[in-house]
């Protein structure tokens, strides 16, 4: 995962600094020790590799043995994963190993209920970029591990027309002219629209996705069938987990949800370390 | 604040990369523009500072003016700040200035839940190191300006001895007296205990500061007896808003939160761009 | 330009270093003086602003100057620019400068003669990603100045299928589904072909766009009228300034062009100082 | 090499950034495969190391067996290095692993019929600072590989005195002496002359190095009679494929090429992948 | 040790650069060498593992072989480690190894000798701010191999209340309470006196540790009685190897000299290469 | 000076890091201050602007206004500079200012006592590779600043064939004429000599630069007499104060001596703050 170690790096560094005082204090010699990372409440694991590269980055002589793969559910006891090392290794590791790994099955069990709440419907839960900065690449992977389809990554890879834009164009259809004038012609346009009436703009000026935004159950409905398959259509804005599945009953493609990244609570799980 | 800037760099460029494509697209010259920061829901304002920062670093002609300071509690529909300058750098600063200020906000909303939940009492709520890789400085300003205290930053400035560096050492006495043979002479000792017997062997081994993990409140209530001022009392685990009170009422000094930094959900801001 | 900081500073650092022995050596004193970039050839103009950014970056108070916009036609005598500034700071930048200004126009100017050879077709001229290692921002960049359109910028923000994805996916229709599964709704899926079946295999899998490569012109005309306006179709290989006019007429939508990067020579442009 | 993975790192990330989409989506799964590369034009090899290089920061399980040396002359079809390594990887490394070999081949090549243009004459071709800003390093080796000799790498590791600099110091004589008086006495001294007059004037005060720049056959060998061996010669300015010869045989000992680094053509080198 | 190598990579950047020359054009061939790091005079040893780290990081199949430990106390002549490698390598790590173990060795050299100027006192010698530029982290490990123990770190991980936060605070008691009502738990907080009528208020304001500053011994001495033991006492000022152990006579805790590392000389060991 | 930033933001970073947490507890609140950078003992001074760099990458807005200038001979009690600036600042800035500007003028003032001690020879003092990892280039600038004049910068920018290198290419001959054939014309080429004999083989191979290594008075003085003008001579190895005149008297043209940077002292310097 390119750019992956430049995080883990970061995150250790911040940790550890010049050194774990306690443990050069106190554990100034080596010892082999063995722990387990162990799930206390149901999850979608997501990260495990995440979690292997931390402690390899410390001292590549760890034993990191996973016992499940990214996208398995895991009940509450599940043992995730051995490690054996140096006691002092395992110590320094483990807070910036969980801090990764909780937030990314955090993210990835969010998403497995909106994805669930969607079931037999036709509608993809998306994310977007409210991710927590820095992490960017661990929040969309686990968006996808949790059964989720990333949104564009940020602002570089992907055409999003909003009002702001229309505005300064000058109008949907201006604004649509300019962008495929501009773009690689392996991105589609994407444009933001308040209403049937720029529904029907952004329609006839040959957008590729149209973004409801922030309309009620019946708006949307109508803009569905008024799109009629000639382009992908995207509802964001209130969206939560009360909310989703009428929204995906109205026929929309695409429902991109701002929680699953800038609100899911960490998961539990602990380190439990032996031998020392 | 030493390394904001490196934080808000990193995020910039996660977000912009090679270019705001919708933007060089669609407003590919300059427009003046005003921009409202705006509350939709009740808060803790916390990094007013960083958001303007994210601005300035896009271009250092933007004005951005507060309307409110860090620690100031907001209502829906309070004006946060104003930001005006070109409509393109707007655009392209508004998602990382309000994924940092949302989360920051959030961290020092939730701490000031927390620390309401113990007014009256002498308890202080304070940090630990559960916080978001490569956002520490960040969490625990956050905590800060909710009204929490910070506990150590990481691994290198604070001793807290745990179970594996006592079995380590062959015991607590000899584990605080080889920390107290190494550490600077302007860092205290922090002990975590399982027992009034560790507690006890922790206070005639002159521990500054003794860790209640995981006690019930009857226990900790004996252990502060016991301890009697003779070290400062920190009660960790199980923590939350519906137990905070009763555990603050045994009389510890200090209850530290994971919560605080690893759960706290994005607080609700908008921002609203006019005039282009 | 994010990330242009980046590029220049580093440039700089390659050529200055521990500083420029000659300047510290014989000309110790600041000095007034005046430089003038003066083209020496025709070209199209590309990089003007990073000329400027590489003497900004050593020393805020010069003054640049430009003459001159991107994408302007120049002659030879042409002044681009004037600075002024301190004679060590001029000359400290010269090299920079102009190497990096010298290919951006090289690399314009070679896409405005592909841009010219296919004008009245429908034909777009793009970029690959054979682009000069560390780059690539500025070289496409300087594509789009000579008025040529950019293909993907990298692996990253951009589907395009080849032979041995194909071949690992067991067949172009399983490549083209997996992939419709996975990326962003934002992105076009794009699928290398080899001959007419291939062709006919990927229109029926709904690819969005499909590249004919290295085929002989007759058979890409074929595919065209194959295609019918259902998918982009991009030609590849075997395209230079003599070949492009006839591979347009086909009727391809696009045309990719690696030799725009990859083979630029640099204009001349040369730095006149006066006044020390 | 040092610093060569810096440059190496930074190509990878710019190609790759948050990942190979089409990869990730098409090919998911790990599947041993085999590459080679392929010389698809007669050339001088330079960078199979640096090739090697780009996989092995990848994943450094690849396997990289060269078949030839930098410096060889390859012929057309010429199987430069087998790749044998998990499929994504030799896709993900492709591009820019040729993407730096195909400039390093294209400057030594050049370099190499410059070099062969004055054979049998005493002149040494060099190269200048008009080098690829980032990739001097590279550039710089490739034009060894091709049997050129390397002019200063920057302005910090050799003292070129150029008519500005003797302007601002009052002339010549005094230029040099302040030069003498400074530098440190592992380096020579060169000055730029542009006449006959100017020539005497540097020999008087010791010049280590003159170079004419500019002049007319019949005047450059009037210079090198003039200075006799006293002073080593470079020549520099309009020099070509087609000028080249002639300027060696005047007897100067050194000239000095821009166009080895600045306009150098990408060779053509191939990958083929096979088994995926 | 955490940010270790970022220093050796720097180091070794700084000394190599783009390569050296010498050794390129001389040695181009790799040949097997054998070298032995020998002590020329009498000192404690520090920063074996950096050596072999340089080394290390240059080419990892270095066979580097230590003889000694930190802390071991060498005589002249003592052979410290062997080093097998390419000559190349050993040539090109020689000097960048020698420059931090001689520094490291000197650091702890002095400082053992201020140890033992206080053996039998309660005094314990520690190191100050005073450090070498980006190499803090070497000069506080040196500093507890010769015996020392370090102060804080840096600004960030103890509290230093010096005249100037007093007078800004508006005096002790208030300083003291500001602090104490900020900082971690974790945190003592030490306060600067300069008389004891100050020395007298700090105590009252329950400092953890008092700074005697500059004062005369006999000050020291009715410091120390009025202290009694409710805080630490820290000697600070005028410390040299003349007057240690008469400030150590005083009774205080601990005595801060900044020459351990603003003044360590470097200590004299060789390379000796052998089998070139 | 290029790279300057770099070291100072580092040393900041270093010593303040997460935040001045004394500062931040105590002096909350914007104060004006002013503060003096006074010479305790006599010295050359060295490093102005480095002191100066540190306050303005802390805030621009400081107002730092300097006394002396570089190589100024400063008494005891001599104000250098003046500082003006938000009191937090000034503190924050402080100790790093210190650290550097008290190593500079120790190397400078050292530096000095040599070229004093020369005076009136023609030999010159010049500096080496024995520098503080990290800061070479301050270590050189202030050897400049001291009277000296500085040998190559490091491996990379200068010729140094010591005996290894002999030893692998099979003698002095073949060894010099490797190096003539490889390196830039604009380099000279030094050789180490340990005998006459070694010496007269030098110079027949037309070295440019014959060092003398660890000879005594006689021999060199013989090696003088033999070279007679014909190339450069160091002298290098057991150079100290006491010696130093007696090595210039044997008519070397260079000393290079590694105590200059390796063991000079820090200089006594403080920083007075007022108006807090």
């Amino acid at each position: 995962m390119t750019g992956l170690d430049r995080i883990v790096e970061n995150a250790l560094l911040e940790d550890i600094h010049t050194g774990d005082i306690t443990t050069l204090a106190v554990v100034p010699e080596p010892r082999a020790a063995h722990a387990r990372l162990i799930a206390k409440e149901a999850m979608v694991l997501a990260g495990i590799d995440v979690a292997a590269r931390v402690f390899h980055l410390l001292d590549n002589t760890v034993l990191f043995t996973p016992a499940f793969r990214d996208g398995d559910r895991l009940q509450p006891g599940d043992v995730l994963a051995g490690v054996d090392g140096n006691a002092a290794i395992l110590l320094q590791g483990e807070r910036v190993a969980l801090n990764l790994l909780q937030r990314m099955c955090g993210v990835a069990t969010l998403t497995s209920r909106y994805v669930t709440a969607v079931e037999g419907t036709k509608a993809r839960v998306v994310d977007t970029r409210k991710t927590t900065p820095g992490l960017r690449m661990l929040d969309k992977y686990a968006v996808r591990v949790g059964g989720g389809i990333n949104h564009r990554t940020g602002l570089y890879d992907g055409v999003l027309i909003k009002e702001n834009h229309i505005a300064a164009a000058g109008g949907i259809t201006e604004a649509i002219r300019r962008a495929r004038a501009y773009i690689p012609h392996t991105m589609k346009i994407e444009i933001e629209t308040e209403s049937l009436a720029e529904v029907g703009e952004a329609l006839a000026a040959d957008a590729d996705i149209i973004m409801l935004d922030n309309m009620d159950l019946a708006t949307m409905a109508e803009a569905v069938r008024l799109i009629d398959g000639r382009a992908l259509v995207e509802a964001s804005g209130g969206v939560n987990l009360d909310t989703i599945r009428a929204i995906a009953g109205t026929g929309v493609d695409i429902i991109s949800v701002g929680a699953l990244t800038h609100s899911a609570r960490a998961m539990d799980i602990s380190m439990l370390l032996e031998g020392v």
